[in-house]
C-alpha cells in the first residue's frame, strides 16, 4: 500500500503551527467581540445556485463542486451524457459546491434572516473557504478567511472603526511597521471624470490597480489602446502623483474635483473618518491615503482599505471596503449597505515567521513534564498532576516506566519547558527536583513552590 | 429569484447558537491542554484512496465526493459513460471526498509525520466532519467532532485520564448528573468464551450493544437463529445480569473468567484504571461497569468507554476506547497502540438546552450600548468608546442619530445588558446615565466608576 498523501493545496496544521495559528485568531476573534461583533459560522457547503454567479466567470470555475450522493446518473439525459462535455452534464450531477468565501454566505444569512437579524449586524466570521486555484506557494486550495462586516448603516463610524481594529490587532500580534491605505470609490470615480474617463472607468480602475505592480509606463500601455488620450492619461498621473500629507492630498483633489459629486463625496468621507478617529482619541498613524489604491473590484462603493506590513516581502495581509449591495445577488431590492474587511490569516502567518515576532509562549504545551524512575514514583506521581492542573498548569506525566533520559529527551523534543524528578528521596522528603529544560537550572522545591512558580508570567525557577 | 436556502441537513450557526458551542469547546480545549494534549487540524478534503475501506460499505456510501475541477469527463473512458452505473464512473470523475470523522485524518497525519512525531503522541482536533446520511433531528451532514487522542504508549494511565477529562470537562460545563459506562473488550471476548460462542463473537456483539434499545427478549431472539443454543443464552444473560458494585461485577466475573485469558486481561486492566483514579485522587463518582456495554466496534482493542447524561432523553453524549491498529490501514506494520475519546458538541448543546444550564454570561455581545441625542453627544461617545474598549469591556454605539427608544430596543433586541446615555448634561458633568436593562435601574456616574462596576464579575449598578 501506497503511503497516504494530502490533496494538492492542502496543508496539515500539526501543534506547533496551530498554536501560532490560534494566537492570530484568538487576537483577532478578542478584538472583534471587544468591539461588539458577534460570531457566525455558515456550513462549508452552500447550493450551487448561491455560490454560482457571485464571483465572475473565473470565480465559477474555481468552485469545488460536489457530486450528488446515491445514483447520481440516474436523471441525466441521455444526450447530455453524450456530449461529454463537463459544463454541461455538471449541474445535473451537483447540486451543491464549498464555499467560496465568507461573503456571499454571510449575505445568504442575511437574506434568509432578515426578520430576525437587529440591524446595525455586526458578525465576525472565522472559517476555512475553498478555490480549485493552481496550487502555488502562498496559495492554498483550503485556506482560512478572517471576517468582520457591519451590514444595515451607511455611518462611517464603522469605517473609523476598521481602522481602529486594524491597529488593535496588529498591537496584539506585536507588527509594528505597517500602513493601513485608505480611499474611496468616490475618488476613484472623480478622477475618472476629471480626466473625461466617466465612460471608461472599469478599464482605468483595473489600470490604477496594476500601478504598484507594474509601474507608471506599463499602465499607460494598457490603457492607451483601451481609448485614453495620451493627455488624459498626462491629466492621470499628474494626480496619482501627489505626494504629502493626507491633508495635502486632500487640498489638492478638492479643487480637481469641483465638479464631480462622486469626487467631492469621496473626499469628505474620507475627511470625516479621519475626523471621527480623533473623536475616538486615536491618531492618523499607520494610515496612508493611497489615491492609487483601487481594490479591483467594482464591487465596493465607498472606503476602501488595504493593509500592508512594511519591510515584508508579501503582499496585503487585510482588506476591505463598503459596498451598497450585499444582498442584491438574491434579488433584495432593498441595497442593504455595508461594509468590511478580512485578515489573511496565512500571510499574516508568513509574515510574523519572517519577522520572527511569535512570541515564545504561544505553544499550546504541557508547562511541566511528571518524571519518575519507577512504578512507585509514576504513581506518586499521578497526584501530583492532579495539584498541578487543579491549578490550571498543563501538565502531563511520561506515561510508561522507562530511562530517566527517554523522559527527558520527550521533553526537549515537545518543547516542554520544565520537568519534575521524583525519586524515592523525593517522596519522603516531599521537595521535587524541578529543572529549567532551556537553563538548565535545577532546584528542590515542594509542590506548592513549584505551583506558585509555574502560575508567575516570568517563569523563572 | 427565489429566496436562497440551506442545503439539506446543514445548519447556521448564528450569534447566539455560536456563544454556546463556544462555550463547549473552548471548554473542552482547555481541560485538554491541560492534561497536555496539542492541538491538530486537518484539511476538509482528503484523497478518497484515504477515505475509502475505512468505515465499511455502508460508510463509503456515505462519503461526499468532489468533482474533480476542470474538464472532468475528458479522460473518461467511452464504454465506462454508457453503462450509467454511477458507482463505476465515480473513481473517475472524483478524487476527493469530504473527511467522514477525524480518526481516519488522524491516522494519516500520523503515517505521514511519523519520524517528526514525538510519541507518546496526545493531539486533540476540533473540526466539522460529513456524512450523506439522511438528515433527521439531530443528524445533521455537517456536524463538529471533538476528538482526543494519545497513541503510542498502552499505558493504562492514558485510560484514567481519559474518565478525568470528562469528569473536568462535565464540571466546566455544569452537567451534573452523568454517568461514564466503562467495559473492555477482553471482557466481552471472555463472556463470548465462556458461553462457548468464541467463533461467533461478532454476532454476540452486536446482539448486546443492542440490549439498551430493544431488551433482553429481542436480543435473544436475534441470536437463537445465528447459533446461539439456548442454554448459552441464558449463561450470557446470567452474566450481563450481575448487579452491584463495581468490585462485586469483578469479583463475581473472575472466577466466570478463570480460563479465558482475554477475560482476565480485561478485568485487571479495569481493575487497574480504578485504581490509578485513586492515585489521582479521583473517586469513582460516575463511573459504572457496564458488562454489556459493547459499542458495536471490532475497532476496539482494551477499554471502551460511553458516557449518558442522566434523566435527559439524548443518546450517548461521549464515547471511545482503545485501538491497537490505528494505522494499520494505511499498510502500516506496527501496531500503534492508542486510546481515544469523543465529545458529541451537538448533543451535549442539546442537553443542555433541555436542562437549562448555560450560564446567562455566555453570549457573545457587548457589555453596553453606548445611546446618545445628537451628532455632538454621539462623537463624546466615541471617546468613551475607547476608555471602555481599553478595559477589554465589549462596547458599542449605535451609529446613527435617531431616537432614543430605537437605540434601546436595539441594546434588548441584542441582549447588551447595560446602556449608556449622553446629553449635553452629562457632557458637561461628566456623570454619565447607566442603565441595567434587565433590571431596569438607573444612575449617574462617572465613566471610571462604570468601568470598574462594568469589571467586576457581580456586575450590578
Amino acid at each position: 500500500m501506497e503511503k497516504p498523501t494530502l490533496p494538492k493545496g492542502t496543508r496539515d496544521f500539526g501543534p506547533e503551527t496551530m498554536a501560532k495559528r490560534q494566537f492570530i485568531l484568538n487576537t483577532a476573534r478578542t478584538v472583534f467581540q471587544t468591539f461588539g461583533f458577534q460570531p457566525l459560522e455558515t456550513p462549508a457547503m452552500e447550493n450551487l445556485s448561491t455560490l454560482t454567479g457571485k464571483y465572475g466567470e473565473e470565480g465559477d470555475q474555481l468552485l469545488f463542486k460536489i457530486l450528488n450522493s446515491g445514483d447520481f446518473l440516474k436523471d441525466v439525459d441521455n444526450q447530455k451524457l453524450e456530449t461529454r462535455n463537463s459544463k454541461v452534464l455538471a449541474p445535473d450531477i451537483s447540486e451543491k459546491g464549498l464555499r467560496y468565501d465568507l461573503t456571499v454566505p454571510f449575505a445568504r444569512y442575511v437574506m434568509m434572516n432578515r426578520n430576525e437579524v437587529s440591524f446595525p449586524f455586526k458578525r465576525y466570521q472565522i472559517q476555512p473557504v475553498w478555490r480549485a486555484d493552481r496550487p502555488q506557494k502562498g496559495r492554498y486550495r483550503e485556506f482560512y478567511q478572517c471576517d468582520a462586516d457591519v451590514v444595515g448603516t451607511n455611518s462611517l463610524i464603522c469605517e473609523a472603526e476598521i481602522i481602529l481594529m486594524i491597529k488593535e490587532v496588529f498591537e496584539g500580534l506585536g507588527i509594528e511597521d505597517y500602513t493601513i491605505k485608505i480611499n474611496h470609490r468616490g475618488i476613484l470615480s472623480g478622477i475618472a471624470e476629471s480626466i473625461g474617463a466617466k465612460e471608461n472607468e472599469t478599464s482605468l480602475f483595473v489600470g490604477i490597480d496594476k500601478l504598484d505592480k507594474i509601474g507608471e509606463e506599463k499602465v499607460k500601455e494598457e490603457l492607451r489602446p483601451k481609448g485614453f488620450a495620451d493627455e488624459s492619461l498626462d491629466a492621470l498621473f499628474e494626480i496619482l502623483n501627489i505626494k504629502g500629507s493626507t491633508s495635502t492630498k486632500i487640498s489638492s483633489l478638492t479643487s480637481t474635483f469641483a465638479d464631480s459629486e462622486s469626487g467631492k463625496k469621496g473626499l469628505s468621507d474620507l475627511q470625516e473618518v479621519l475626523n471621527l478617529l480623533r473623536s475616538y482619541g486615536a491618531n492618523e498613524d499607520h494610515v496612508e491615503f493611497d489615491i492609487a489604491l483601487a481594490r479591483g473590484l467594482s464591487y465596493y462603493t465607498g472606503c476602501i482599505f488595504e493593509v500592508k506590513i512594511n519591510n515584508v516581502a508579501i503582499g496585503s495581509v487585510s482588506g476591505g471596503g463598503r459596498y451598497d449591495n450585499l444582498t442584491q445577488a438574491f434579488g433584495d431590492k432593498e441595497n442593504l449597505s455595508g461594509v468590511g474587511f478580512s485578515f489573511g490569516v496565512d500571510r499574516i502567518y508568513d509574515a510574523m515567521e519572517e519577522l520572527k515576532i511569535f512570541p515564545k509562549d504561544t505553544a499550546v504545551s504541557s508547562k511541566i513534564l511528571v518524571c519518575h524512575f519507577d512504578e512507585e514514583s509514576m504513581r506518586y506521581g499521578l497526584g501530583l498532576l492532579t495539584k498541578l492542573r487543579e491549578n490550571e498548569i498543563a501538565s502531563e506525566i511520561y506515561p510508561e516506566v522507562t530511562k530517566l533520559k527517554k523522559q527527558l529527551d520527550f521533553a526537549n523534543k515537545k518543547a516542554i519547558p520544565f520537568t519534575l524528578v521524583i525519586g524515592s528521596e523525593e517522596i519522603k522528603s516531599g521537595l521535587l527536583s524541578i529543572k529549567d529544560m532551556d537553563r538548565g537550572e535545577q532546584k528542590k522545591l515542594s509542590i506548592d513552590q513549584i505551583i506558585e512558580k509555574l502560575k508567575s508570567p516570568s517563569l523563572k525557577i
